[in-house]
């Protein structure tokens, strides 16, 4: 070595980026856990405990319902290899960067894909979709149900369901940010597949990828004419490691396991409507706060997340300097943008255990003080007295 | 929720199968450090360490080296879909379960899949590779350094590396058995990838596979006619993701990354000497206890690995109920056998943390007991008296 590297010693920081966001200490504590073999009984329980937890979570009753051991990325490629054969007709709508990277998935994985798109910061409209699969059929229809890249909600995902399901395409759904934090009703949606992730609302570090789908989606992928390119990402061998058969596969990830496992519990303790009402409302506070400090939001009003707030850079305020300043003299991280929107947007996420008042208030502090080190005038306080009072007001119901 | 699922309570078990192993204590506190942004340069320094401790453990002075964000298989995934475009030619050595997956792999990806191989329990015989390749050139030659299924550790790496190199091949090794346990000279033998993983000697949970790659490997990866198909382990993009240029592809796994730092930084403590000494010597010891317990040992005896040893299950003794008893009153995890060797032989790891004198004396006695208990007949306390003169003598050098 050429050079000594010592403890680890990371500061701690709050994570108002758009993920990882800080994990509940009740998630990082489980995976200190001792490590089990993987097909320990006392394993393969918490295998069981996952799957029955995420089925909660994603509001559904399928039986294959897991994780993949990857990140979210890991998740919507595992879904797109199985589903997508070369040749197949793939419809993704796309407003923003993880349509994109559906897009992408499906053309690498052989599909012939089309896409539906609506602007950086507006919404698919449904009958776009009927439009399309009425003149041109399609196996699957990809859908990003919370882009955060811009900070929009897709509404109507019913509706989707509803025209995939008459058009005979399989409907499958990208929720890494928004499950755990807004509704998510695979079966009540007829979504066919929904992958998501760890690192956002599910509260727990990145890494694994929750994942549910239906039997049509299964009898797919189990009629496919040509085997899954990857082996890795086979949901025909996944799922039969996740089932009582446990096909011996990868050797799943033990910490990550047992922190996703927690960070779900705690998603029953709350109660999912719970949660998705505490998202909302620290999410509408730190808007209400922003917009009183004259802060303009980004994105179609009608379907902002709760969990990621768009809002323009204030003229004046460098980007990348400004989120230093924040990271240094406050510990708050938020993020810049992609594409078109870089340098222009940033994205402050409330997720999981930070969707709460005090993650607002401090956050508008730090925006504040930093903005006015860059010569930004506003009235003092503005933002966390309007944010205080949103939340509380909403808290009443 | 239908059932109420409690409090996470995983017994604590002394882990000898074939991976995951127990960690160091530290590996497990490292990961419960608080969460960091992926771009927090907090964190980019870490994954600097990574890079730099990776270095020192595969013996190498490549640029490239990482760690893909999956298991070991994901890390040979991430190798043969980067390496293999559709109609090249892939020779792979096999003797075991692992070289059927580079087969598996590189036949998934497109490869024209030729095969040398040795029975299981042998090891191949370079002179195999240099005769294939005098007759049919091949862009990549495939091998298993420590063949985890049988327990054999493939000699002679270096001569297939000279070899590889003279008749134009890439060298691909599969070390994720070995590294951190026996000598793995990247540079020295002229490998031109080698993928790890992390829950076995590294001495880490399972979920990251530590990865290294030289500028000829980039090189044929920068030259390929068509894109990597897999997204998430295209090693174009992710080499892009550790760099100073942080191109955002997935989002690391932070906890899965602070654990892989502190196994890596252990293994620097050690030192790799040290380490390789202390596996050996413990192999040893398990290797001449179970035969004085009499024993049957598997697999060519100048080839065995030192961190998996293969045994046959004694006569009279049932596999899985011999292996629950181990496991329900010794708290032991010993692993079974794949394929043609399932019921009748057993390995027994003693990898990272547990290549220790007294993790074989636990488990010789536990042997014992529960082999007496399905009536093996067998002088007392034989094995532990024998492992222990073998152990000492070879500390004292």
């Amino acid at each position: 070595m050429t050079r000594s590297i010592g403890v680890l010693d990371p500061p701690i920081r709050l994570l108002c980026g758009t993920g990882p966001t800080n994990p509940d200490p009740r998630v990082l504590r489980a995976m200190a856990a001792p490590v089990l073999g993987q097909f320990d009984p006392a394993f393969t329980a918490i295998m069981e405990d996952v799957m029955a937890l995420g089925r909660y979570v994603f509001r559904t009753s399928n039986t294959r319902t897991f994780a993949v051991s990857g990140t979210g990325r890991g998740g919507m490629e595992a879904a797109i290899a199985s589903l997508v054969e070369p040749g197949d007709s793939v419809l993704v709508g796309t407003c923003g960067r993880f349509g994109d990277l559906f897009v992408d998935l499906a053309t690498r994985y052989g599909g012939r894909v089309s896409q539906v798109t609506a602007e950086w910061g507006q919404v698919l409209d449904p009958q776009q979709i009927d439009e399309w699969l009425k003149r041109a059929p399609a196996k699957v229809v990809a859908v990003v149900h919370g882009e955060t890249s811009t900070g929009m909600l897709q509404p109507q995902l019913g509706e989707i369901g509803r025209i995939c399901r008459e058009r005979g395409a399989l409907l499958l759904v990208d929720a890494v940010v928004t499950l755990g934090g807004v509704p998510v009703e695979v079966d009540g949606w007829q979504i066919d597949m929904c992958t998501s992730g760890t690192q956002k609302c599910v509260g727990c570090p990145s890494g694994m990828a929750p994942i549910t789908y239906n039997d049509r989606a299964e009898q797919t992928i189990a009629s496919r004419k040509s085997p899954v390119i990857s082996n890795y990402f086979d949901l025909t061998q996944i799922q039969r490691y996740w089932n009582p058969e446990r096909l011996n596969h990868h050797t799943l990830p033990t910490s990550m396991t047992y922190g996703l496992r927690e960070a779900l519990r705690l998603i029953v303790e709350e109660g999912l409507e719970a949660r998705w009402a505490r998202h909302q409302r620290t999410g509408d506070a730190l808007k209400t706060g922003l917009q009183a400090m004259g802060i303009e939001l980004f994105g179609d009003p009608r379907h902002r997340l709760p969990m990621i707030t768009g809002m323009f850079i204030p003229e004046g305020v460098s980007d990348e300097a400004a989120r230093a300043r924040l990271l240094e003299q406050f510990g708050i991280e938020v993020a810049t943008s992609f594409g078109p929107l870089r340098g222009r947007l940033w994205r402050i996420g409330t997720m999981g255990y930070n969707a709460e008042l005090k993650t607002v208030l401090t956050v508008l502090t730090g925006l504040e003080r930093v903005f006015q080190s860059f010569g930004v005038k506003s009235d003092r306080g503005a933002g966390v007295v309007a944010a205080e009072k949103a939340y509380h007001s909403a808290a009443r119901g």
